[in-house]
C-alpha cells in the first residue's frame, strides 16, 4: 500500500510550495527531488500567491519565520486553501516562543491544513495552547513510548478531530491519525534526532505524498513518515567507520533517492489502531 | 582553451559577491571554493554597494527574491555596472509568477549584464516577456533537443544582439552565445537534474570564469558550463551502490575541485555554430 | 583538559541560539549536533527574547547582516547579558564594508561578550576601527605566522584586556586569549579554507563549549579550536582519491561527531604563553 503512494509521487511529479526555514531547506529541497517530488521555495508576500498557484501542495514551517514570511504563510495558504491544494503545517518550535506559539494558533485558526506535523511537545502545545517545547526538540517528558501509547494515540485522534487534519507526532514511535484510526509507526533511528533537519525533510516529503495521493491521504501521510524512517535505517546500514553525522545525513537522503515499492512495503514497521 | 580560462580562475581568485537564494547558498560557496574563485553573501541594501566594490564580479540570482533583496540587486548592479565589473543575471523562475518576471525584466532594463543564464523556459520567458516556467523547471516542450538545436542557436544569437548579453541556456544540450557565435555542449548527465542547485551554482562558477578571464568572456562562460558538465559526469562515474543524489551532489563539487587543465581540454564536449 | 571541557558538551547537551548568516547555517547546526550541543536559529526581533531565554548561550554572527537581524542580535544580546548567558561575536567580513564594521563596533559597544572570534582581519577591524578584510578571508599581510607571533600573541592579550572578551583568532596559528594568557593552537590544515563556513561553524561549537564549561572558559574556547583543527586533521586523513571540498566538508563534522577525550587530549597541539 504504501509502495503504491511512493509510485504514484514518482509518476506525478508534484510540484511542492516550500515556505521553509532557512537552516534546512538545502534538505528538503533535495529529499523532495529524492521521492519524486519538484521543490520550489518563494516567502515574499507579493511572490507567494502566483508561486503556490503553479504548484499541487503546500508546505509551511514555521522555523526562522519572520514578519514578512508569516503574511507569505498567509497569502499562500489562503490562496493553496481556495484552490483545495493539499496544505501541510510544520510548527516548529510552537512552545517555544510566544511568536512561535501564536503564529501556529492563527494559521490554523484561518487556514485549512491537511495534515499537521510535529515532535510531541509542539503537538502538544497546538493541542493544549501553551507546551514544554525545549527549542526545536521535543521534551522527554512529553515522549511517546510503549508505555503511554495507548494514551497518546487517542489524544492525535481527539486532535485530528477537532482541527479536522491529518496529525503526524514524530519519534521514536510515529503516530500519523485521523479521528478514526492511526497509523503507529516503528521505523527509523534515534541517530536520526543528531541531525538538523530530518523532521523539516519529512514535512516536505509528505506534502508531495498527499498531493500525489489525494483519495488517501492518511495512508500517503503514514507512508512518507515509514519511507523517511526506513531510509534513517538504511542509510545507517551503510555507514562506515569513521562516519558521523554529517555523512548519515547524505546517506538518508541517498535511500530516499533509491527507495523503491518493493523496499518500502517489506520494511515498513507500523499497525493500526 | 576551456583549461587556460580554468586555470586564470585559480591564479587570480576572483572575488565573487552573490545576492542569491538561500536554497542553493552554500552549494554556491562551495563551487566558487572548488573552482577556484572566493565568495561573499551579502543583500542588505546598505551593505551592498561596499561588498560589490571589492569584489570582481557579481552574481544576481533572483530565487527566493524579496523586497529588501530586490532593492539590492538594483543597489549592487549599478555600482558593479559604474566600476565596470562583470555581472550575471540568472532569473530563476521567471515565467512562474509576475514578480519573479517583472523583476527580471526590470533588472535587464536597468543593469548591463555581461551574462544571462538560465534554463530555456526562463530565458524565453525574459525574451518575450511571458513565459510557460514550470516552477523553477523547464518545461519539457521547451526543450532544446537535436531537432530543434537549430532554430534555438539562432534564437539566442539574436537574444545576445538585443540584449548585448553573453546568452547561456542550460538543458541537455547547452548553448552559450554571442550574436556571432554559438557554443553548443554536450556534456553533463540527466541525473544532475535530481540535485537540487546545479544551475545556481554553475551562475556562481560562470560569474568567476567570466571575472577571471576578461578578454574571452564568451570562452569563460562556456568553460565554465564544460566545467559543471564535465564535473556531473566524473562524479557520476565515482557513484557507488546505494549512493544517491545527495551523494551525488558532494561528488560534482568535488570533481570541480580536483578538475585540471587536462581534464577539461579533454573532457570537453563541444562545437560552434 | 581539553576532553574534559568537551565530555562537558556532551553531558550538558547546552542549547544554543544563533543569529547567523544563511550561507552556512546548516553546518553550523550539524557541527553543533556533532559535539553534543542543540542548535536552535531565530533572528526576528519579536522572537528572539524568547529563544535567547531558553537557551544557555548566544552566537552571533554578522554575515549576511540585515536591518532585521541587525536589530535581532540587539535584542537578543541585552536578553541574553541580563540573564548571564554566555554570548560569542562572530564579526564576519568586519572590514569589508562600513555596515559591518559599524555593527560590530556598535554590537562590543552595547553589548558584554565572552568570546570574539574572527580571523585576523576582522579581529584587527574591531580592535582598531579599520581593517584590510579581503571579503571574508583575512588579507594575506595580516598572517600570523612564526615571525610575527610573539607581536600578535601581545596584540590578542591587549584587546582582551581592552574588550573584557576571550579574543580567538583563527588562521594557520590560532591564537585564544585573556589579558593573561594565550593558547597558541598549531592543529588543523590549509584545506579548511577551501570550505564555506568552518569559521562559522567553529563559532557555534565555541559557543556549546563556553557554555558547558563556565567556570574555565579560556580553556573551553581553546578546545573548541583544537577539537575543529584536529577534525580537520582526521577528516582530511580519510580522503580518497577523487574527494574534494564538498566531502571533506562532511568528513569534518564527521569527525567531531566521532571526537572523544582521549583523541582531543592526544591530539590536541598547542602551548600557553
Amino acid at each position: 500500500m504504501f509502495g503504491e503512494c511512493l509510485e504514484n509521487v514518482r509518476k506525478n511529479v508534484p510540484l511542492v510550495h516550500n515556505i521553509t526555514n532557512y537552516v534546512t531547506v538545502n534538505d528538503v529541497a533535495n529529499v523532495l527531488l529524492a521521492c519524486g517530488g519538484s521543490p520550489i521555495m518563494s516567502d515574499e508576500p507579493e511572490d507567494v500567491a502566483d508561486i503556490t498557484s503553479i504548484c499541487g501542495g503546500l508546505n509551511i514551517n514555521i522555523g526562522t519565520l519572520n514578519k514578512r514570511s508569516i503574511e507569505s504563510m498567509f497569502v499562500a495558504g489562503r490562496k493553496a486553501n481556495e484552490l483545495g491544494h493539499a496544505v501541510l503545517l510544520d510548527p516548529v518550535g510552537a512552545g517555544a516562543s510566544a511568536l512561535r506559539t501564536n503564529t501556529a494558533a492563527e494559521l490554523m485558526d484561518k487556514i485549512k491544513f491537511n495534515v499537521i506535523r510535529g515532535n510531541i511537545s509542539e503537538i502538544k502545545t497546538i493541542a493544549l495552547g501553551s507546551g514544554t517545547t525545549k527549542g526545536v526538540d521535543a521534551d522527554v517528558a512529553d515522549a511517546v513510548t510503549e508505555d503511554t501509547l495507548d494514551k497518546a494515540v487517542a489524544f492525535v485522534k481527539e486532535l485530528a478531530a477537532k482541527t479536522g487534519s491529518i496529525i503526524a507526532v514524530t519519534g521514536a514511535i510515529d503516530l500519523v491519525a485521523d479521528p478514526e484510526r492511526c497509523f503507529v509507526i516503528r521505523n527509523g533511528r534515534a541517530e536520526m534526532g543528531k541531525i538538523t533537519g530530518t523532521g523539516c525533510q519529512l514535512s516536505g516529503m509528505m506534502t508531495a505524498f498527499v498531493v500525489a495521493n489525494p483519495d488517501k491521504q492518511l495512508e500517503a501521510a503514514a507512508a512518507a513518515v515509514c519511507t523517511m524512517g526506513l531510509a534513517g535505517e538504511i542509510g545507517w546500514s551503510r555507514m562506515q567507520d569513521g562516519d558521523g553525522n554529517s555523512t548519515y545525513r547524505n546517506r538518508i537522503i541517498d535511500a530516499v533517492c533509491n527507495m523503491d515499492k518493493e523496499t518500502l512495503d517489506n520494511g515498513a514497521k507500523y499497525e493500526i489502531r
